[in-house]
């Protein structure tokens, strides 16, 4: 059988199953964006780890390698952020093709580096080895929460509102201005800049898990068609989002104008905007929101409602219901 | 500037240089076998990552999905090991060529799941991803060790007895064994078995680190020709060591002698034997010998000493030194 007809989260589904008995106390192991370990009486300490290759994450005639050591250590960053924690360390394994020379690899750890000074990140180990052809990049970052506090994915609840932070589908037309070799207009270069160097939403989720009301809590690497429906899978729930309350760029607005692009789809199922998404009690909505403006000088996106039923996720234009699906990311699909 | 010239170690080097301002508290970072964070009173925990890349560590068609599974892991349970720690659970990402299918995972997760139930080791977390070309694994364990007692490579003093936990050289060759194409008799196998299966030796780092006399600690990957140099420079002493007393294995003699193969130089660089070297206090050498046998039904083998001077590795046999120059493993060496 091939990998494509079970996708990714087949495979781990798998892997979840086979591992579960070897779970210790109240660990959190697969199936969240960081497992969960009780280091002490006051803190967990949440990990993860992420891979990107060559080709496949990222074309190394298009990212340099600044950009490309941010991006590396954001990604995982971001999942920190995805449970409301704060980052204590970073790990950085790299396989090095023989044509990559010292400089690009001093320019990618300034950019890793970068990255590790804004938010006290040290580098703490890793692994460098020779690679044939195609550089590879797996990051493990350890974090740290208040005990029992980690966000969840499965923590959703009826009536609850769905919430994201920023601008969504950024990422994606940056990739498509790249791919399609656009010139780098104003506007282009923004939706690029998006897609190489994605804040990691660190302040936003630490500020966040302070609130009782905000109730799961994850990040957006796939697109929300994607990562919602594995929040509606782990709580049980269902989901109505609006399309027009997604909040959109000026710059991919702009650029969708002109490109023909769909625009829905690329902010519904883009990937790798790295804000985060998550579901507030509507009682605090108002309160959260007032404090995440005040704190954030920017506001919170309510963009739909979670609701009865078993991991259906459905669209509406306004109060209208519509017909939409966007694709869904799968690594292992052609 | 090519990353030849300045070799894994010289890339590491500057890495440790560049983030050491960004440690916090007591925290050890790059330079061992596994960085210590301190997690509560009690405990230290200990974190190691690993990466494996197709066509550098393994070849596809020589290792079959389960070996190399078991491998993956036992490589980084191997460096928790080396600090004389318990693991707690570990962390996978593999990226997958389209021409890997469903039951090859399986297979390989068949390995890995055998060496995790083996030493109670949780997979915890991971990413799957798509591959161009190769497969690439990493895999990050996290372990934990009795506060202030994990084993660095730090800790040799002048006058101790350096000694491994087994025989040296069997990996290698295993690997000349499959790079030959030799016929697959039974030293043959029993060479490419500890080629493809090695034992990471926790319950003997973990009973070797009870004793205050075993000072430093570090697992065999590249051989002990470049391993004990780590420990020499870390330590700021030199070492002696006597070819006539490495250990070798009944299978590699033999096959050394029929092949014509170079077998000190086997035993001092051919790395992956994944066996433990330490330096051990010479008053206690004795005590600590005795109740490693009595515990394990095997012996501890002293191999040399540790002298004055900054990391240099001599070599004698019996008591006459000789110029020998093991070539020191470089994975950006051609």
């Amino acid at each position: 059988m091939k990998i494509n007809e079970i996708g990714e989260f087949g495979f781990i589904e798998r892997l979840k199953l086979c591992f579960d008995n070897l779970l210790q106390g109240n660990q959190v192991g697969i199936g969240d964006d960081c497992a969960v370990l009780s280091a002490n009486e006051e803190e967990d300490w949440l990990v993860t780890t992420d891979m990107l290759m060559e080709e496949v994450h990222f074309l190394r005639q298009s990212i340099t390698p600044e950009q490309l050591g941010y991006k590396s250590l954001a990604v995982s960053l971001s999942d920190i952020a995805a449970m409301g924690g704060t980052p204590l360390g970073s790990f950085l394994s790299i396989a090095i093709p023989v044509d990559v020379d010292v400089e690009y690899l001093d320019a990618f750890m300034k950019g890793y580096h970068h990255l590790s000074e804004k938010y006290h990140t040290p580098l703490l180990g890793g692994d460098t080895t020779k690679s044939l052809k195609h550089i590879a990049i797996n990051v493990c970052v350890i974090g740290r929460c208040s005990k029992g506090k980690a966000r969840k994915r499965n923590m959703a609840k009826v009536g609850d509102i769905v919430c994201v932070t920023g601008c969504l589908g950024d990422s994606a037309g940056g990739l498509k201005v790249l791919l399609e070799e656009l010139p780098f207009t104003k506007e282009h270069e923004e939706l690029v800049l998006k897609h190489h160097l994605p804040e990691p939403r660190l302040d936003e989720g630490h500020f966040l898990a302070g609130f009782e009301a905000v109730h799961a809590l994850m990040d957006i690497s796939d697109g929300i068609a994607s990562d919602l429906v594995h929040i509606l899978k782990s709580s049980g729930k269902s989901a109505v989002i609006n399309v027009d309350a997604l909040p959109l760029s000026e710059a991919l607005k702009k650029t969708a104008e002109l490109q023909k692009w769909k625009t829905l789809d690329l902010a519904a199922s883009g990937g790798e905007d790295y804000e985060l998404l998550m579901t507030v009690d509507r009682r605090a909505l108002e309160l959260v929101q007032q404090h995440f403006a005040e704190h954030f000088g920017k506001p919170l996106y309510p963009i739909g409602e979670i609701t009865e039923g078993e991991a259906r996720l459905t669209w509406r234009k306004g109060f209208r219901m519509i017909d939409f699906h966007p694709s869904v990311f799968n690594h292992f699909k052609k």
